[in-house]
């Protein structure tokens, strides 16, 4: 096949085009999700929730797509070092929003749990939560399309306040529980679902190491992407 | 470049046996430290806990090794449609054993948090909890090795027995603390244990579904795959 005849190339283009769009798409969903889930979470809208939870299968799809995509792409049009790396990229970032995707799913499934009655104070700390990682989400996608190593950086720079934001809450759910055994069952759903946004951010910083190696070849120094902190006794991650 | 010679096929040969080599050593590091890190949550072995921390890079090392060479058969090699799959399948399922990987490294940092005198009657599930899953990611990978199908199937049919263990689990903890609000906090980490080893037997079924897609070319029925039942209030998934 030739490779280099005007033809090929600009089919090329078109392909790696589609994919980002394709990949786009589903970081739109993704993000959505998450945002909306939230906010049924907080309203108690079980339609909305209801909705997000059908809406998965929309993400799964295109996880599909964008895997059959970048395997023709690799496959039909050998790409160069660079335009390979992005299609693998495609492949594991695909893989990463619809486990975001599924979180939100998650987070939706826990609202029927909670009502307008419920009057847990930590709960209103969600929503700041959820918007950082949701913009975690869009910043690392419009990196990905715009190729821009730096940017993935700033993305990954957030995650520490997402952390915060975790630690917070957890140490405030576990003093609403000691306070009052009956808040138990649904604090430890917040629980859960504080870390189901903890996960969004840690894979949002997943996603900007791939963008970073994509962009560049290199891999992000660790001192950067930064280990989790060693455990202490209330500071949990999972 | 001659796609047919005897030399090229062999060398493919060589790299795919390379590829899938590499994948088994991630899938027993992976598994050996997931057992690993409740035995030293059992023993309060403080040593264990800190060497698997430490090993955990050695997986994450492998990931990368197993991305080049997936990605430099797929670019040089040209592969047929089947080992195409395969190596599309080891660049995700290497994805998939570095958050297990990570997993047994979180539980690791849990064990200073619990010592000899913790008498946590649900800690005495998780040892056997953790077994299911060390052997669904061992038998999933066989599965890979051997391209078989139905070998897959069958590590998903598992699953269901973890998410058993996970339910009673979950509900014990939960009456643990309601009786006594000092036993909270342990509580609460041992509930991310739990939900760790969960979340494990979920990314076997994750693996079981790349492998049976690699060996078919197809998609294995969601009913088999089996969406998480929907929520109730006391069964949770995060």
């Amino acid at each position: 096949m030739p490779r280099n005849s005007e033809h090929t190339v600009s089919a090329f283009d078109d392909d790696i085009g589609e994919l980002r769009a394709l990949v786009s798409e589903m970081g739109g969903l993704a993000e959505t999700a998450i945002g909306d889930a939230i906010h049924a979470l907080i309203r108690h809208d079980l339609e909305t929730a209801s909705r997000i939870i059908d809406e998965d299968s929309r993400i799964d799809e295109l996880e599909s797509e964008v895997e059959r995509l970048a395997v023709r792409l690799i496959a039909l049009r050998a790409p160069m070092a660079n335009d390979l790396r992005e299609a693998v990229a495609a492949i594991k970032i695909a893989t990463v929003l619809e486990r975001i995707g599924d979180y939100a799913k998650n987070i939706a499934k826990r609202v029927p749990i909670f009502d307008h009655r419920t009057d847990i104070e930590p709960l209103s700390i969600l929503p700041s939560m959820a918007q950082i990682v949701q913009e975690m989400v869009h910043n690392v996608l419009d990196a990905f399309a715009a190729r821009d190593a730096e940017a993935a950086k700033l993305v990954i720079e957030r995650d520490s306040a997402v952390d915060d934001f975790y630690d917070s809450l957890f140490r405030a759910l576990l003093t609403y529980m000691m306070e009052n055994s009956h808040n138990i069952t649904q604090s430890t759903h917040l629980l859960f679902i504080a870390k189901n946004l903890e996960r969004v951010g840690d894979h949002a910083t997943n996603i900007a190491e791939m963008v970073y190696f994509a962009a560049t070849g290199d891999y992000l120094d660790d001192r950067l992407v930064g280990e989790a902190p060693a455990l202490e006794a209330g500071e949990p991650e999972a």
